[in-house]
């Protein structure tokens, strides 16, 4: 069978395959129609939501509105905090954002503009949904005492974690691979239509059109993209 | 009333202070007995044991052999692990360590060393209890996946946090200030002997004798010093 490898960023071939065989009791050829479901929410959830413990009334910053920030923007709701304010410099994401129930959007100056957001006094929950040094240090910065930084983005270098200041602001920082153990129950609110998933697919497009696909999506931000939805 | 005035590393000086009195409802004159209870096993117990979840059957690690670092010792025993690692360049104090229940200690090459008496496992728990960036580093790097960084010390500057290697690893890192609200149980254990602090104290004093004390503990590590106790 032919199949589209990923080879590296912007690399990508058609190669010749094997065609999936059961060989052992254990094996199992797995049909993946639902990638939302199988990364993007359970991520969001397990990494972002859970992991920075989202409460009751917290006030909760998620730094990045792409799928995996708007995922734990969706995850995160069902903990009813008080207030979540989406980071992103791109203003269709965070568009997308307050459609999703996000109480405030900065764009611009996020430490600065967070901090006065809250009076000065910072966020329960800080999420670094990117993985780059930059939106990791607007987490530590904007935490208050007792705060938790849930760390989701795949991070390449190392960061500069402010022990000067936070040794003595009991907080928690987190990371973590997503281990889908909440799968089950995020079924059930899709079932349901109490997490609204489709709202984060903006494209659509055939099976066969999927080199198309890739094409539009690394031009994601001038086309508007979040997620592709690939229909055999 | 004279008083023994701390004004900085190194720096003491006798100051006419005024003689403490009962004004408001609220006021309470304190004599100060047992700073260990008040500072040191709190600190070692919430903000090592506690925060650093430890649970039956752990490997802990415990970077740093001095007071805190050994109260973080002692009251981490009371969650049962099932190893002890201290760390720390002073076989005086590593001594100290074994005597209160370290199964191991380690004073030269910490990672390599704790990485290969873990069968290059690593630890559950780390705890850094001395405040500077390189006993940080090795708690980062001796953190089994799944593990927690409880860290204990006074850090005055950053510290680099490999977040290239720690994103996927399920790690937990938390700083805190003693909030002592645990006190009144580690008095039960101090009452009746579930807690030798009395081993901390390595050298006594009387009241008037403070000066001798201080110029003392300023060799503490020739003078094998840990805890000085101070009797009026």
């Amino acid at each position: 069978m032919k199949a589209l490898v990923y080879e590296g960023v912007g690399q990508k071939a058609w190669k010749e395959k094997e065609q999936p065989a059961i060989e052992q009791p254990t094996d199992a050829i797995v049909r993946v129609t639902h990638t939302t479901i199988c990364g993007t929410l359970p991520t969001g959830h397990e990494i972002g939501a859970l992991n920075g413990e989202v409460s009751l009334g917290d006030t909760v910053a998620i730094v990045g509105s792409g799928p995996i920030g708007l995922a734990a923007l969706l995850t995160a709701r069902f903990y009813s905090p008080g207030r979540i304010i989406m980071v992103d410099p791109d203003e269709n994401r965070l568009a997308v954002a307050r459609q999703l129930g996000a109480t405030d959007t900065v764009s611009a100056d996020p430490v600065e503009t967070v901090m006065s957001l809250t009076d000065g006094e910072g966020v329960d929950v800080a999420m670094e949904a990117v993985g780059i040094p930059e939106t990791f240090d607007t987490c530590q910065r904007i935490l208050r005492p007792g705060g938790r930084l849930a760390n989701i983005g795949v991070h390449g270098r190392s960061v500069e974690l402010r022990l000067e200041e936070l040794w003595i602001k009991n907080v928690t920082v987190r990371t973590g691979l997503v281990n889908t153990n909440t799968i089950p129950v995020l079924m059930r609110f899709l079932e349901t239509g109490g997490i609204d998933a489709e709202s984060l697919i903006t494209h659509r497009f055939a099976l066969d059109e999927i080199e198309k696909a890739y094409e539009v999506f690394s031009r994601a931000a001038s086309e508007k993209a979040i997620k592709m939805l690939l229909t055999a």
